[in-house]
């Protein structure tokens, strides 16, 4: 029985060929590349896809899971009619760690000022600045679920002060944990950088507004590692221009490719990157996918399995 | 008795606070502000010392330790006459941290291709680079004392892949450690990022010369945190030039401040930080210094003890 396979135009070589080393007993059917489709319906047990056409999974009448190309669910949590098979999120432990070393460079390029540094140099100007030790240099993770885990234990292990939110109460060692709409004001006043790791749900959409960035410290700073929409970019822009926000690290946004014309781009207070500080590569995703079909296959259950939207942010990231 | 306080000019003030809070009933000179030096000489316990005159530390009869206010010793190796009484450095191992994080940082500016991303915001231009896993990324560290120990073992534990050369052999959890000068090659031979630890002594000055710079891949990277003269500064720009080396971030000159005229401020294939990588601040290390005073009071042994130069590099950092 066969593998559908749609990774949404991109990187599907790679993936075909990861996964048939890992599987060469299977045939994969990359979409929509096939000529009749019509035709393998009924021989689809899995499919492996990223952002699918709306409204197609459920045309498989033996498919017996589906298995993201990615951890974040918005675009599967849009459609009115799945099949009743498991949902399986990839969660990259290596994506994961990608993400928090991001998250790390960032905080440390403010911690560190190593952009005044690079002024300096044009100048030709040696002068030190006095700097607080990590351990006095304070950072808030929006959201701890997995992503967010990993990135306030990551910065946690290298001296940073960390402190959390979740919308439910989470417990990481060396992280002091905030939960609950009472705690989200301290969460966000007590803060140097906020590094936002909330999945997009209906709870989370435009999330980050100017009620929220007002909590923040005058000159604090903002790093998104996960979806553009959990941030009111008006709102951003806003604190940013009239000087509340020092800088924003951007690389997750509404619409991607970010548009040429969208004001973020010349924004001299705005970094942006291009959805880069997490990407899943089948070199190492691959296998994880393989493991989850296999245990599928031996009657054990996939890992991580999705639940439905809006019921915890701590078990979406 | 007293204590004879020198951090050569620079910031006096604040370890004279921090120490005559720790210990208030010690007097403290700072030196050179004494009107009357040749009167005090005789209650001088202790020097608090860094880049002190040479030959005036001969001339305290009653001196009991020379502490020295940072972890490298070229100043007081040079001294022709010391009083026998132990030189201990200073270690701090918050300024430790430090530069491994400086480390950390350039590594990933380097293996993520930030500049490369930066460049493409100025032309609005969203692309995203593939990149090898951190742990297939190699990383290089050049001495193996407690600088380098600590650099080589922050990186191995955010996922880098580390090696290490020290003139002699060195074990490091997770760091394929090379020694001596048969190992030599290998060491520079296989790796993406070298990072200079080692001390400058009679042995090192200009160790990392045209030479050993040829024996690193081509289009690799070196970033020096250590001492600007082992590193034969023609030879490092001719490598940069001819592009054999990509580039390299220098924290350490053979002269500071840098002069104005130093081309390494307007190389396009250099970054210069002012010495910044790991501080010492009096708010951390003092308490390092008063430690050591307590000790040697108690009739113990202060940490950690200078050892003749030229011995082991492994020993110096």
């Amino acid at each position: 029985m066969s593998i559908l396979l749609n990774n949404n135009g991109y990187d599907n070589r790679s993936w075909l060929e990861a996964l048939s080393r890992l599987m060469p007993e299977r045939r994969i059917h990359i979409f929509p590349e096939i000529d009749d489709i019509e035709a393998i319906r009924k021989e689809i047990e899995f499919a492996v896809v990223w952002d699918h056409p709306r409204g197609d999974l459920i045309r498989y009448p033996n498919l017996r899971a589906i298995l993201l190309l990615g951890a974040g669910t918005e675009a599967i949590d849009q459609e009115t009619q799945l099949p009743d098979v498991p949902v399986v999120r990839l969660v990259d432990p290596e994506v994961l760690n990608d993400m928090a070393l991001y998250a790390l460079y960032w905080v440390m390029n403010f911690h560190r000022q190593y952009d005044r540094y690079r002024e300096q140099q044009r100048d030709a100007h040696w002068q030190r600045h006095e700097i607080c030790a990590p351990q006095d240099y304070r950072v808030t993770v929006l959201g701890l679920g997995m992503v967010g885990r990993t990135v306030a234990s990551t910065l946690a292990r290298n001296g940073y002060q960390l402190s959390g939110w979740d919308r439910f109460p989470q417990e990481i060692e060396d992280v002091h944990c905030f939960s609950g709409d009472t705690q989200l004001a301290s969460a966000f006043a007590d803060t140097d950088v906020l590094v936002n790791c909330l999945p997009l749900n209906a709870a989370t959409q435009h999330f980050i507004d100017r009620h929220l960035l007002a909590l923040m410290p005058q000159g604090s700073y903002l790093i998104n590692v996960s979806r553009g929409a959990v941030i009111n970019d008006q709102h951003l822009i806003e604190q940013l221009d009239n000087g509340h926000i020092a800088h924003a690290v951007l690389d997750a946004f509404a619409s991607e490719p970010l548009p040429q014309a969208n004001p973020f781009w010349h924004h001299s207070k705005v970094t942006v990157t291009p959805h880069m500080s997490g990407a899943t590569y089948a070199r190492s995703a691959a296998r994880l996918v393989a493991d989850n079909i296999q245990r599928i296959e031996n009657g054990a259950q996939p890992f991580p399995l999705h639940q439905p939207a809006g019921i915890s942010s701590a078990q979406a990231c």
